[in-house]
């Protein structure tokens, strides 16, 4: 096993959609440590789980959890994050959050490792892993920016109900049954049916019409990229899809980039696989990017209404790249660093 | 009942998924007309089928079909529609064609009766109404195009299996059960599953990485408004939804269209209305706009992203406005000028 700098690491929320994957990839990538610890809210403390064949129990989250650990990822909700998080950095961890709540604070990281690995490395406090329809757009978004600035970005989304957590698949799936037997359902976390319908609102009202997820990504992408001058438009959807985002993305940059160009760009960069070929039916979709940590970029072409425009589909497994895979590179990122 | 002009209808395709609608709305709205007759491919003819209480039997479409007949509406297959038409304008008849093929000739009139109703008038020859996706869409962009030229459109599409036909359906429905119980199905229209996918491509590789239903909404929103000049950039993507259209538009006006006065105008025009509180959920969805004649617009908000921006989300139920219900109210417009 690779040496680590982190000593103990604690995973507060890994009973969750996403805690449960950065379990398995803390597994599958054999990320080193001495200890880990589980960290869970009272309701969940006491019950068993299983990992690296090892027996271990969830211990209750409180105040003085993060005495003696070394780094925290924690996928909790934001409540959870704002209360909590600041203890584990007064303990002197480093501390990964994939919850909404810190991304936007100043002294607060806001990382894509293959992007800003350097703001991850300079973190003094909180290290912030972006909302899932951000990091998969940003991904795609940077080797382009890096031919030519980005200057104004329209994007709609058509995301997938795992990313309102477990119950939000529960609730798909139970409606979908339902509703092909002509029977009520009623919903757990959905406002609005999902079965074979879809919803133009995720997060609530944030400001001018928009909302809290499109206003993330806004603000998250220019935090990422440094640039506050981006133009971001964002409609946010919820389709009947249960994992998986995918992004209608046009993007205009200072100066025209030919789809050849971009489809080397993308290709060559880390993270990013090209499945282009509209010929034969070759593009990314939600049902084939499960389970994987890249973000799909098909559908590249020349924004016909712009002669800087360019427009793309984007799809990426958004527990994953989205959430836990992003989280876990981070902390990959910083063992490599400090080692 | 109303007197016609029109003393023999001919309905073509009247037992697809749009031809059912079209016979329920001729029944629905008392289309006057003192004889009905039913035309169909050899398959199909010689069944029975009931209108207006009536028992009717499909006859076969041949070119002899059109003698003495004064109106066809036709919703068949595009080969169907280029084979036939012409022998129903050479008898005489007005014709109104739903097919995708005489759209865009030059000769023929492309019409949604809100918008350019002379252009029904004045037709010499096939009367064509236009792709679901650009019906609605064209609707829309009618009252603010009336308050400030729109120079530009960037479109993405959420559109319903039905478009694909009534198989369309049945290969989501069955798709849908077999994949919640862990089956395989064979898909009969659909070449990529649709059951909790997301697929974006509808129609064939047509020009520059653009399909041919992105290609119809530019096109054909251009020749509805009689401006050649509107830049437009879709993508069309088709969901598991299966009926009614969503759209996620954003247009450029000449000069700035507030969300206030985009409001106003689309709840002035006639065939639009608005559902528009995000703050208590209201916004048109797939599921509550089915059966309806009207184009929904909601989501309207300022596009952050452009001084000139206008950004809003329209739904409508493909197979009426998008289809039938167009096809039928082009036939009363007819009726109603030549009386």
């Amino acid at each position: 096993m690779e040496k680590s700098v982190f000593k103990t690491v604690a995973v507060v929320g890994a009973s969750g959609a996403v805690g449960r994957i950065i379990l398995e990839l803390l597994e599958e990538r054999e990320f080193p440590a001495e200890t880990f610890r589980f960290l869970s809210s009272a309701r969940s403390a006491g019950t068993d789980l299983v990992f690296k064949n090892q027996d271990y129990v969830f211990e209750e989250l409180t105040k003085d959890s993060f005495k003696g650990v070394d780094l925290v990822i924690a996928s909790t909700p934001d409540d959870t994050a704002a209360e909590f998080l600041p203890y584990a950095v007064e303990a002197g961890a480093k501390v990964i959050d994939e919850s909404g709540y810190w991304r936007m604070h100043e002294e607060v990281a806001l990382v894509v490792p293959e992007i800003n690995p350097e703001a991850a490395l300079n973190a003094k406090g909180i290290i912030a892993s972006p909302n899932c329809s951000t990091t998969q757009m940003v991904l795609a978004m940077k080797p382009l920016y890096d031919i030519s600035p980005i200057r104004r970005v329209i994007v709609s989304t058509y995301q997938a109900t795992s990313g309102a957590g477990l119950v939000g698949t529960e609730d798909l799936i139970h409606s979908s049954q339902a509703r092909l037997q002509g029977e009520e359902y009623d919903y757990k976390v959905f406002k609005q049916p999902i079965a074979f319908n879809a919803i133009p609102q995720i997060g609530s009202h944030k400001q001018d019409g928009y909302t809290s997820e499109e206003m993330k990504m806004v603000n998250e992408t220019r935090k990422i990229l440094g640039d506050p001058n981006i133009m971001i438009n964002a409609t946010c959807v919820r389709i009947p899809v249960w994992n998986c985002h995918s992004e209608s993305i046009t993007i205009e940059t200072e100066t025209p980039i030919s789809p050849e160009q971009a489809r080397e760009a993308f290709a060559a960069f880390p993270g990013i696989e090209v499945i282009d070929d509209l010929e034969t039916g070759q593009y990314p979709m939600p049902y084939n990017s499960d389970g994987s940590d890249e973000v799909y970029v098909g559908r590249i072409r020349k924004d016909i209404s712009h002669p800087n425009g360019l427009t793309f589909w984007c799809v990426s497994d958004n527990l994953r790249k989205g959430a836990a895979t992003n989280a876990v590179q981070i902390a990959e990122l910083l063992n490599k660093h400090y080692k």
